[in-house]
This record gives C-alpha cells, structure tokens and sequence, in this order.
C-alpha cells in the first residue's frame, strides 16, 4: 500500500501542473507539459532508469535488462488531458509502469528484456483537435500533415514543437518502427461502470472498440397538431423516435453500444407535427464485423420504417476508426495474474480510444483496467482507490515476472 | 359561379390590406383592421343589411327577417390574420355570410328570423397574444384583466380600443348576452387534409376539440457512448423515444391526435448519452373524457417506463383547453342539406380552434368546413377553389332555407 499511496501522491502533484486557476487541463506541447515531463522524468530517474524526451514530446525512461539487445516491453500511456480533467485518466498508467520499474530496481532485479516507460504527450486531441498524436510518433504512423494543424490560439502544431525545442523535421526519431519493443502494456482506469458494477478491481481488455459515426436526415412533412390526423400524419420526429427504439434493441442484441447523442426536431413548436429531424448515430463494438453487420441492420430497418412512415431519409458516414485487438497472449498473461491474486479475470471492451490503438501498429498490446468511481472520467469527480491502485501495481509486477518467464 | 368568383375576388381584396410589404399580415385594432371593416360593412350595406361596429371592434350587419324581434341566426368567422397568412382563414367564412344575405335580398326574401353577419377583429391571437377577444365580447365572456395585455410596442389594449375609436369602458355593449341568437354558423377552410383525402367538398364539425398540453421532462445520466454498457444505461432520450411512439400509438387507437412537436435532447453530444430530456405533448380530442383517458393513459405508461429505465419523470400540465361541441341539430341541418346536394356529409372534428369556441358560451353553435388544398393554412400557399366555395355558399343558403322552414 506505501507504493500505491505514493502513485496516488505523485497522480496529486501533477494535477497541480495546469493552465487554469481552478481544475486541471494540461495540453500538448504547454508549459506545463514541460514541467510534467520534468517531474516524471526525475521519477523514472530515482525508479533507475535512462531518461530522454523523444522528438515529438513524450517523456520515456529505459531499465536496462539482463539480455543485451533484447527488444524492450513497454508500459505507458499519457500525461496530457482534457479541460477540466480528473487526476488519473493516462497519468495512472505511466506512474503505475515508474512504480514497477522502482520495484525490480530496488531488488536490483533484471529482467530478460529492457522494461521502458512512457509518458506520451499528446493522446486528447484537445490543443490540435487530432488525437494520438505522440502515440502515432511512436508506432512509425506520424502524418507529415499535422505540422500545419492549428490550436485555438492558431498556433501551428510546427511552430509549438520549435517553442518546445522539438525540431519537426527530426520526428521521425520518435518513431520505433525500426526497432519495435515486442510487448506495450496500458494499464488505465476504466472510465466506465462496469468494474465497480462487478465488484472488481481490474479488468482484461479485449479489444479497443472501433467506432463508426453517421448522421440521419428524417423529412417529413409539418403540420398543424390539431387538424392533421394521425393516419395523414408524415411525423418526422415518430419516426426518428421509432429509430431510436430500434437502434437500442440492436445494440442489445448486438453485444455492441449504440448512441443518439443528438437530435434536432424542426420547427420545434408545441402545436406542430415536426416536419425535419436530424439525429447522430454512435456504434461501437470490439468486433469491426460485429459493429458493421449492425450498421447494416439498422439501416435497413430505418429505411424500412421511413418508407412505411413515407419519410424521406438522408443518412451519411462522419466517422470510420477500426476496431483495436488487444493481443491474446497479453490478455492470457494479465488473466492469469488475475486469478494468481485471487480475482476474477473480467475481460471486456474498451469503448474509449487509447494510446494502445496506434501503438498497436507497431507491436502487441495489452491493456488493464482499473475500477472507477461511477464510471466518471474527463470530469473533476474522476477517482479511484489506493487499494485499486496497489491491486493494479501487483498485477503490473506480476504481469512483468510472467512474461519474463514465458521469454526465458 | 358568380357568386362564389365574387367571394374570391373580395378575399383577394382583403388581402390587400396588410401592414406588410409583401404577404399578408392584418392584426387586432390596426390601419388595416379599420380599412377591413370599412370595405366589409360597406359590402353588407349592399347585401341589404344594417352595419355597425361593435364595442370590441367587430363589423356586424342585420338582415331584418319577417317576425319582429325574433332572436337572429348569426353567420361569422374572423377578418384579423396570422404573419404571413393565407387569404381564406376566417376572411371566407364571414364572406360567405354576406353572399347567403345578399341572395336573399336579391329575392327580397326575409326569413322568420334575422340574419346577421359578423367579421370579428380578433381570433389568431397574434397581437396581444391571447386569442379570441372579440368572440369573448360578444359572447359576454370577456376578461377585464385583458385590457392590460400589451403588445410587441408596449401598447396596451385599453389603449389600442381607444386609438381605433373604442371606449374600453363600453365593452360590455359587445355582449349579446342580453339578447342572444338562437344559433351562430361559422364557415370555415378545414386547414387540414381530410376533407381533400376523402374528395369532398365539405364537411361538417362535430366539435372543436379540447386540447391539453404537458411538459415532461426525463433525467436520466449523461455518460460515455463508448464505456457505458448498455444495460447500465440511464439513457434519457431512449426513454423519451419509446413515449414518443407510445403516445403515437394510443392516439391512434383512440381517436384523437396527440404530438410531440418540441423536443430538446442534452447535453446533444454525438458521443454522450443524453442524461436529460424535455418534451412537449399535445393532446386533442372531439370529447374531452376521451381526450382525458387519452393523457391518463399515456402519464401511466410514461411512469412506467420511466420507473423501468430508471429515469426520473417531471410532468407538469401547460395548458388546457375545453372541447365545444356543435349543436345537433345544427349538424343534422347540414348534414341533411349537403345530402340533398349530393355530396356525403362528412362528420369531423375541428382540431383547430375557432371563434365558435367562444360563441359556444353564448348560443349553439354549428360549423361548415371547406376543403383547402394539402390541408395548409397560416401561410401564402393557403388555397380554396371556386368551386368549393360554390358548394359552401349552396350548402349555407339551403342550411338558411332549412332552418326558416323548421322555425315556422
């Protein structure tokens, strides 16, 4: 538990690190950015390992292992976040992988490949509004476009690397396509309900849901509420309404989410049929096939229904990301872990990006979770329990002594 | 023919007289009210009638019958118009009344009663925001509070009276309360498609239906599209979907109308699950302990489903409003005569209100709809043909011959 206490201390020092007079946010490339990486990079220092910040911005630390030229494991994840952050969401994961370098370090114990932690910079999206930033550096997949993003300051992402002292023309050295580590472990608090629904500390992901977007256009026709009949009735909203219905019984069914997160009705009066509705669509499942033998589904069925309710429908794609499997010799590790400290091996999806998704480019993944207190993430109240924290840092060391084992 | 392309023309007349440069616009106690009633009374004078405007601002006109003070059938609708409005609502129910008049007076015919037709000044509401004023007055139901309802310039009404000319304290002069007619016939577009549906000309009203209105409001919790499993879901606009197609269904089942016209979704984030839901519920009917049973209904399957999805309800009443029926014997009149000129006499509800609402209080009460293309109305596309109006202006002169013969 001192350990553990001591991640949650550290997880407190760095909310301190932000750009608003109250509540935390911490973007990419920031003067608090700087102080994060210096502040970490002291931790992994005193955890024994070298430490260097790559050429996009992410802190990284190296314990040397026993067998020279081994490919390395790496755990990580980010120290950036969103406006208004919790403490943890990406923080807990780098400061788990410092703490279990700082264990094997103490017992000046090595390993039979090097063990690297990383704190990427950049995995919110919140300065340029792309996502993965550093993550995608790492993997080798490192778009040469985004030198020409622009923040809210407009600030280009290639100007703000220079004030960084990042040159942009050396970003290729982040990139460890040349030299891929064999295994990059995650662990992350959850930011959903479903542990602390179980009743359980920790959860293997099995894959990192793929999500497709879409937004649906309902034409009807506008009437008055009073003098239009119920058969004569082309309603927009009933029939978007009878959509929605739909789309909640296919993802039940499915094994996959599925979200209206928003929704227009025009002209939006009391006393009038509405006559125009616009509703987006959100699915995911950890299955590319499963997510889209959904899609198809449901569009089939509001076809169906807007031609039974003599609806005209407009619906077009806004988002396409795959589907991000978590390897399964990682997920039997951690699985077997698990159940070695007595708890229950739960796999499930991650419904969230990480910066898994692109490091799985490059290598194998694996990701733990780490129960939450209500499911809340990206907000202030985000909290979580030393005593979750000390079960998430066992399983890490744990995790880490197996695969030596198995790599032996 | 004539007759009916001569109404035409004087609804195109009217039209006319807007305070807008384009459309048509003719509100309460205005220029353009004035010049109304100016040409209106002038058009009665010719049919052979005695003109004055009443203490509300109504054009009225006597066509003396052949018993002396026998109460008098009033023929009326509205001359006042919506934003942008067609020519026809109201404007064609009160010159339908004057063409019945002035057929009688080219055959210096009297009937065993007097005939009076009145254009009231007052019935969208679009002014002072309250509807009905000048059917109220002559109803004797007027509200003495309304003389300090105020318009779009801060004008209230007392002052707007007694820039048209109106003493507020003479209001009561207005009310036929004293000396009520034995029956008030209101022609009228149907501004609705059922009369088109059916290919009928006319139509008869069985009622102006009552009309409730609620807002709910449905809290659920916001949460992550992607983490929150579905079964955890408390998700708000789900629930309210599923009582959208609810409400759908049982207005069908139990003849009436109910809508969802507003609907607001938040925090409308394509990526969040709604945590809260308002909308609105209008519900009409032809009787109001349907109309009732209607809403007790629909609020317990609401609970219902609300309690299943564990969302919290809010549900509060905004409005409710009182069916008026048409006398019986008014409908049998003409339902008989449009027998006799060989069109089927169609029964239906009013689903809009009208100024026979008002005038209910005071006498019975009978409506005459006319079909109007696609059921529009309130806007330019409004339209009525010739024809039609023929068959309205057939239909209530024999309804006046029907009635004469049964007074005898």
């Amino acid at each position: 538990m001192a350990a553990a206490r001591r991640i949650m201390a550290r997880c407190d020092a760095l909310a301190e690190l932000s750009d608003l007079a109250t509540g935390i946010r911490r973007v990419y490339l920031s003067a608090e950015h700087r102080l994060a990486n210096k502040r970490v990079g002291a931790w992994m220092r005193e955890a024994g390992m070298a430490v260097w910040q790559d050429a996009a911005g992410s802190i990284c630390g190296r314990y040397a292992g026993s067998v020279e030229d081994a490919p390395a494991l790496v755990v990580g994840s980010h120290l950036d976040t969103v406006p208004n952050a919790g403490r943890y969401d990406g923080i807990l994961g780098v400061l788990l992988g410092i703490a279990a370098v700082e264990a094997l370090n103490g017992q000046a114990r090595r390993l039979p490949f090097p063990v690297e932690v990383v704190g990427f910079g950049e995995e919110e999206g919140v300065r340029f509004g792309t996502t993965l930033i550093t993550s995608r550096a790492f993997a080798g997949t490192w778009d040469a476009n985004w030198l020409t993003l622009r923040d809210a300051a407009d600030v280009d992402l290639a100007a703000a690397m220079k004030g960084f002292g990042l040159p942009p023309e050396a970003i290729a050295d982040a990139s460890r396509a040349a030299n891929p580590p064999f295994a990059y472990l995650e662990p992350h608090i959850e930011q959903g309900p479903v542990l602390e629904n179980r009743n359980l500390p920790l959860g293997v992901v099995n894959a990192i849901v793929g999500c497709r977007r879409f937004l649906a256009r309902v034409d009807g026709a506008a009437g008055h509420a009073g003098t239009m009949p119920m058969r004569l009735r082309r309603d927009a909203l009933a029939g978007a309404a009878e959509a929605v219905t739909r789309l909640e019984a296919l993802a039940r069914r499915r094994d996959a989410v599925a979200t209206v997160g928003q929704l227009d009705c025009r002209p939006g009066a009391v006393n009038v049929v509405p006559g125009t509705v616009e509703f987006s669509v959100d699915v995911r499942a950890g299955d590319d096939a499963r997510r889209d033998a959904l899609v198809a589904e449901f569009e089939a069925e509001l076809t169906g229904l807007c031609a039974a309710r003599n609806l005209v429908l407009s619906w077009r794609e806004t988002h396409d990301a795959s589907a991000a499997q978590c390897a399964p010799w990682l997920q039997a590790a951690f699985s077997d872990v698990l159940r070695e400290l007595g708890t229950e091996p739960l796999s499930l999806d991650s419904g969230a990006g990480h910066d898994a998704m692109a490091v799985a480019e490059l290598c194998d993944v694996g990701m733990l979770f780490i129960r939450c207190a209500d499911g809340v993430s990206h907000h202030p109240d985000e909290s979580v329990t030393a005593t979750d924290v000390a079960w998430a840092l066992a399983a890490l060391q744990r995790t880490l002594e197996h695969i030596a084992q198995m790599r032996t």
